[in-house]
């Protein structure tokens, strides 16, 4: 149990008059309980509950206190509710189904959404440290990659060996489903791998990421086959640019996530390429691979020290290319480090 | 577009009374539209519309109609259904977050939870022909890796080493973490792969699965390492005939998915290790890797021709040891065909 973690949500229940939380996330149930389970989360006053079926009975016990864990079931914890005299629940309508509502009727519900990934956006020292180390299982496995990323070898092939390198190196898993695309198929943000073999002077965009002990890394690269024109050496480089100025701009304290978006876009916007920016320029990385800060043209969220999000420019020209540049950005007091940084990200 | 798989939907629409359904599950818009997106599938009388993130637009559009594409966010949902006077809408209240929910107020919304789920336990031929390849798959990939299952590797490298079978055989990826689970680490049902190395006389539990165009497969095996000592055999028996009882048991079109598990466990019964059986017998798999039908103590769901589903007894005795069998069913019209049967599953 994480006892300065459970504070932070105690005093969002406070501020929002709640009696009980009810969690179903299970990246929630990590971040509070320090274990890997699917199950439900209840916190009342001091005493947490996680609902958990058999599978996860027997572990949970082990971890927690053995009077914390109970069965799962959407009756067992409305009994365990009102058993507390529970009148106000606070549900995160976000990763809440209808079903799962449905469950609570005769309470008073209020909205919770936003209020764990925001506790969840500021890291600690330890997380830190986990997120520094998926990102540099990543970055091994892809140097080890890097002398196949030449014509020839097909994105799956890529693919496929990154995900054992990615293991080789020390993740247990993959972070989300790789993405390889080269040439055209670079045009789509999230193209899956297919038997596409790389030409001669096409683009490749590798987007991918190591998992490691529930924390997550995530980073693309783009790479130039072959030689290097000045047509493409221009898209390439108001990419990087677009990635360096808007990480460069960061003042910790006091810059929005929406000032980082648009610093990323008016830099494509110099070479009239901001039309073929079609996605947000980031979002914060952690126990969810996507979660607070997102970095939108909407998104008013102050940075602060410890945050830790992605900066991914990209320009996507249907039927010819595509470039995405993506790291992650660690923001201290005040400055910010890009983690596990690549020997093969410069300018062209 | 599969008009066949729409026509299915339109009469449950039809039977609900209901002029638009509004599907949130990515698996739902594989199986209707035949393409891998994210996004918001509607349906209203003979119009699909697929409302997806600028991520996928291209993508979609290429696919479905170019005027069948739209920009993803709840306000456009609504906008199109007003625009088209609907009143009744279907939401599967079980994959419909409480968020998405709010942006319908001033409809009227039926539960429409289950329906999907139904059309899609009854498999066509060429998912079928999908599954099996999945399973094939999987069953190739651990016959690679089985020279490898004996003392001295870890948990972790046996899993490392069949995710890179499982691609290299022919799986976009695995279908989900893979269990490697030795000693007494299999009394954890979803154990998750440690360093620890695998010792002589101990039970080592697999369960994984292959994941191709959507279609996955989901098999358990467990191996003795070492001396088959009288009281492991026994055990590892009952488990067996429990598998294979209830695999025979089934009649297509009588036999109910509750039967199915009674007779699982009332074969461990017969040794006294039914109180070792902690989870349901098993599931349907598909697009999902757990769907439709549920084979558990209350399903009354009658056992139909072209289901697919797993049958998986298992026991566990904490601290000690855990065996578990898993294989996957096809019912045919008179009887059922075990997919990709494997040459080391036999009593021993």
């Amino acid at each position: 149990m994480r006892e300065n973690r459970l504070n932070k949500l105690k005093e969002k229940m406070e501020e929002a008059s709640i009696d009980a939380v009810v969690l179903f996330s299970d990246s929630d149930i990590k971040y509070f309980c320090d274990i890997n389970v699917e199950g439900v989360f209840v916190l009342i006053k001091d005493e947490v509950k996680l609902f958990v079926s058999s599978l996860y009975f027997q572990k949970a016990q082990e971890k927690l206190k053995e009077d914390a864990v109970l069965s799962n079931s959407l009756d067992n914890i409305i009994e365990y509710l009102q058993s507390n005299k529970i009148k106000n629940i606070g549900l995160d309508f976000a990763k809440t189904t209808v079903k799962q509502l449905k469950a609570f009727e005769g309470f008073n519900i209020i909205d919770f959404s936003n209020q764990t990934l925001t506790i969840r956006a500021i890291k600690e020292k330890e997380e830190i440290n986990n997120i520094k180390r998926a990102a540099l299982i990543a970055r091994n496995a892809l140097l080890k990659v890097y002398p196949t990323i030449k014509t020839g070898i097909t994105e799956k092939e890529l693919a496929d060996e990154l995900a054992y390198q990615l293991r080789k190196n020390g993740a247990e898993k993959e972070a989300f489903d790789t993405i390889v695309a080269s040439g055209p198929n670079a045009a789509y943000p999230h193209h899956k791998p297919t038997d596409r073999k790389i030409k001669e002077g096409e683009f490749v965009v590798i987007d991918f990421g190591a998992s490691i002990d529930g924390y997550n890394s995530d980073t693309t690269y783009t790479f130039l086959i072959g030689e290097k024109t000045d047509e493409l050496k221009e898209l390439f480089n108001a990419v990087f640019y677009a990635q360096l100025f808007a990480t460069e701009m960061i003042a910790p304290g006091r810059t929005t996530a929406k000032q980082i978006d648009a610093r990323a876009r008016e830099e494509l916007a110099k070479r009239n390429l901001d039309k073929y920016f079609i996605h947000s320029t980031g979002h914060g990385v952690g126990l969810d691979v996507h979660e607070f800060p997102f970095l939108n043209p909407t998104n008013d969220m102050v940075i602060q020290p410890n945050m830790i999000f992605t900066i991914e420019p990209g320009i996507y020209i249907p039927n010819k290319l595509g470039i995405r540049l993506e790291h992650m950005v660690l923001v201290h007091e005040n400055d910010t480090e890009v983690l596990a940084f690549a020997p093969f990200v410069e300018a062209m």
